[in-house]
């Protein structure tokens, strides 16, 4: 890849994004050139057009998940499971490209996933530094990034389509602790919703139910193996509280998965959760605004478990990963990328993802 | 004992607490009578005085948690090591004296405390149906009740002095998961709170901080374990969380555990804990109102564990017994229990309870 | 069901089994009484029958599991989603009728399986006491036993199928805390074994490996879940861990679930799992001798955990009839049921059971 | 320090341990030059002159665990608090100085101590590559090891009294996950055992049991925190089983930490243990030979938990420090360092330190 690189700039928050040429970048020692096979339009990506998240250095080249074909290699350059990844692999990486290891959240706290020096493709590095993000013909996978040979039986479809909602619901799943035979409903049908759902029937839940919209949302919850489906915009939270408690002998379930973003969804999740229950509350990535909650009635008396869930780790990427392998022939994660959208209708992608006119959008470079 | 026996009833809410005479009971084959040497009035007195919990079948005789010398006894009455107490034993014994161990609660949902079978010595019982609550000359323990002996190391007034907040603070610790070199900090310093102190103290907390009031309660908190005491009275949430960063390199604490019961100290104990730190809620045992959470950045950024902690287990009253035998010489539990009303005095007691001049008042019937 | 009812009884150890004649028993308040269409004959019974176990208290009547339909009831008699049952109504039951619920093991120890006071139908209760057990035309269901309606989803044959070595199974992948992309082994390919392999790959495993025999088991754990089994009779110790390790990059398994009962697999199982994996031994109900361990090699270096896995809990029974109904449509455990015996034929039962002819013999009374 | 440094350099196993004269070392850009004040010889420099542990690229510096003065820093060398350490600091540091981060040990399988990659001062690095081990005038800190200054209140006896036995031993408590209440039982009074007795009090135990030799230790072990200590040369096993059954009620007690190194110990450990209890296996750092172990008696039916404990992590060094700074000053660790021998009589210390004269040699170069 001699030629000039074509990639989407995001110059600064609320400004068109723009087409630039970037020159193919000079390899260091253990790093690779990936070609693009796809990139992803998040509900990140509007964050961060609208300038929602704090500190970063526009102007970007978004796109965090991606996957492509490996083009160029300078000297080995290794795979999660210790293999060299060589041309014309088809390859997936995991967007957290460095943390610092050293820090007290990377060591003694134990929480890597807020270590301040963390940096994420598409998100943490101008476009100055290189090809950092998934909006570009290429990608620099720089030395030391987690990356991965794609399984076959997975396509670059099946990969996106999961994308960073898969990671973030592994993480989410992790946090909730399924155990065979719960019940578990998800707040929200957008990608991490969606996936969460897949994962809560394929780790044992027993009882799936999906909060959301619009109705084709609801129907793909279905397919991803929602047993139930309640349209936040056709019911009331009490006629959900009242029906899920139907739904679990008037106990409410055994875990919620808050993947709505909403301030009120916090205050209806501790209500449809049992005594004992957890919930994991994963879909505040930005800020909604307070929620109000009773501490007696909501948490202390039900003895309940909260749990926050941010980012994800590499364990969570490699899960996902063979979670893909296993199940992409029958559980439909392609049709959460729903449409495909060249370079030159990245301003469309971004639109159509903020109106919710589909849950996620694909960019093909 | 077959003397009439003089107790304290609580007739109704808000009705002066009255003196009545009762029979000596009939023991059923495995029950046992005990000569009440101690009893308390805890917060939770003050509230069903208030009618502020639900369910309470007025008139009632107060008194959870007691200890005595055992009177009576017919057939055998074993205590929790499977051995007989006999007549003379200074005697202990677990307040909660039935759950259903049928129900989801008690079973499948793992959440015996939310029985709702659940019965407990001065407050869910009857006076009709005989002695149970300790405000009261002598106590009918009955079949199945988990007694047992009081070590010798332990006098009745350190026993009584940790009562029932002692056992509920067992049970936050245990929800907290207190690690070596932890900090903790712990709002409230009430019964609750200052046990909860001593205890992550003698779990291995390295650093204890108190938020509390008034002054001479957080004397007492720093001889119970504390390192640090703010006077809430005298300091703003701004303040406390500003100087417990301080004190923590910038970070917050690892573990607050919140026995205040106030819809503020939840919002405050949130942004006083570190990333990935654990909050226990335990102080919320009524209706204290609604607290304004912000998901995203008081739970979900944090990737916070929250957990609520309702009741205690026979778990932790025999872990309680345990520790109360290590370490009563050098834990003050017996000062908590500031002073010593007889029956006739008993509303006094509530009086002087309800207004925070001691953090217990003692029942000497 | 005023007639009289015939039950298999097991007299004495390695004596044959006879057909006795009980009357109908007299209900207490809040019983009832199962007419049995089905129990079945496991590897406990084997053992039972050659005076294995201690403290049986011969004669008894054995069948700790059984399916079958209420036939009369005193008082109410309510499942454990505190419904009542009624007459006509197909009925399962937890084996497990009573701990005591206030010995260390029940409170303290948090180990109720391990409760001395313990009875299991089947096992603990001598023939003289009625009818508590399930090679019997009727079985008696005392107040207390945790029983519940077998969901219409489910046949006898899939319930009965699953049986003990189902609950077992669900209390040992409880133990294995199987995570979403996990590797599990399951060793051995009976009642247990199969229902494990069963329940891995329904709880997230994405690579499931059977050790066992003969072929037709193996056959059987393939439809079960397995990805891969290895029969024992036709591979070494050596060429099985080479074999795991091979498909799992070098590693080992995540997880391995020790089902076989054998010394030899012990010593196996822990070069099978990964550093930092987790080895549940469930299949040691008797003593099959010493195994020989490394403490160093195999648990220490490894960084292991190993957990033993006693008995099972209603918690498990619950758990395991959500999975049934959910499940039995397309996991097929009525086939671990082989066979159907008529209570004249229950010493044939008995002996090919041994053989291990059939992985499992059905008693239809 | 521009003079000639002085180091005690292993050649080859069984070989006496000779002194060499290095340059000072060219500091690299965030490294550090370390005046040692302390190095220790454990167990594991016995191990590593008899040639037990595999790979090791003689000659070396031994002595992972050292602490000093810091004499020359290059650039900014920061704390694990992110604070820059400067010259006459008094500082200490990890013995880890190196993981991959990258392979599968590091990432998806989650243990880091068995990384491939992993480089520990004093074992894996030759002498050849320069100070890297503690038997010597100063030592290389390279950029990103973790080192901390070392509190007022600990003096460089308690820290290097402690030294890599605390540290493992934050690691093992880490592993058995003390309550509040427990009973500690800790086979062995070495370095690890001593600590882990202290820490199992400071952790919350209420009855701490050791088991080891000879009598001075013995007695070092009551003074760190046992309430009772057996002599290994003077009871038999079953005596002690018997012994620590009456201590407990007839249960045993709730965890063992097995910091032995006996194969023998691990026999007897898992009858110490009570059902349902938890058995740190720790001691085994090199090849102790086989131990024989009953599956069913001592495993499945107990209901037990058993946990390897390999090497240790940051993690632990960080909680170390914290809990020496709050302890040191009424828990003897500095005793556990009994004796200091200068470079010229290492080959004594190492005589000493195999002969079990001392629990642990100082090295004061």
């Amino acid at each position: 890849m001699t030629r000039k690189i074509l990639a989407a700039v995001m110059t600064a928050p609320e400004r068109p994004v723009e087409l630039r040429e970037f020159a193919a970048p000079e390899l260091a020692e253990g790093s690779a050139l990936l070609e693009t096979a796809f990139s992803e339009v998040c509900g990140t990506d509007v964050h961060l057009w609208h300038g929602r998240l704090a500190g970063v250095p526009y102007p970007i080249i978004p796109g965090h998940v991606s996957a492509g074909i490996l083009r160029a290699v300078r000297g080995t350059f290794a795979g999660l499971d210790g293999r060299p990844l060589v041309e014309g692999d088809r390859v997936v990486f995991f967007d957290v490209h460095r943390t610092c290891g050293r820090c007290r959240a990377c060591t003694v706290n134990g929480t890597p996933t807020r270590c301040p020096s963390r940096r994420v493709y598409g998100i943490t590095d101008p476009a100055s530094e290189g090809l950092f993000g998934g909006w570009s013909q290429a990608i620099y996978l720089e030395p030391g990034v987690s990356a991965a040979r794609l399984p076959d039986a997975v396509s670059f479809e099946d990969y996106i389509g999961g994308g960073c909602g898969l990671v973030t619901s592994v993480h989410a799943i992790e946090r909730a602790g399924v155990a065979p035979g719960d019940s578990v409903l998800v707040q929200g049908t957008g990608a991490v919703g969606l996936s969460a759902i897949a994962l809560a029937r394929l780790t044992g839940a027993t009882t799936v139910v999906a909060v959301g919209a619009p109705l084709d949302r609801l129907e793909l919850a279905r397919a991803m193996g929602a047993d139930h489906a309640f349209d936040v915009t056709a019911t009331t939270p009490a006629e959900r509280v009242a029906a899920v408690r139907d739904l679990t002998g008037g106990d409410g379930v055994d875990i919620v998965i808050e993947a709505a973003g909403s301030a009120r969804a916090v205050e209806e999740g501790l209500d449809l959760v049992r005594d004992g229950g957890t919930y994991v509350i994963a879909g505040h990535y930005t800020n909604a605004g307070p929620s109000t909650v009773n501490a007696h009635e909501q948490i202390n008396r039900k003895h309940l478990d909260i749990r926050g869930c941010w980012g994800s780790h590499v364990r969570h990427f490699a899960r996902a990963l063979r979670l893909l392998e296993r199940h992409a022939a029958h559980v439909p994660w392609r049709f959460i990328g729903a449409r495909q959208y060249g370079l030159d209708r990245i301003n469309d992608a971004l639109a159509d993802a903020e109106a919710m006119r589909i849950p996620k959008a694909l960019v093909k470079p």
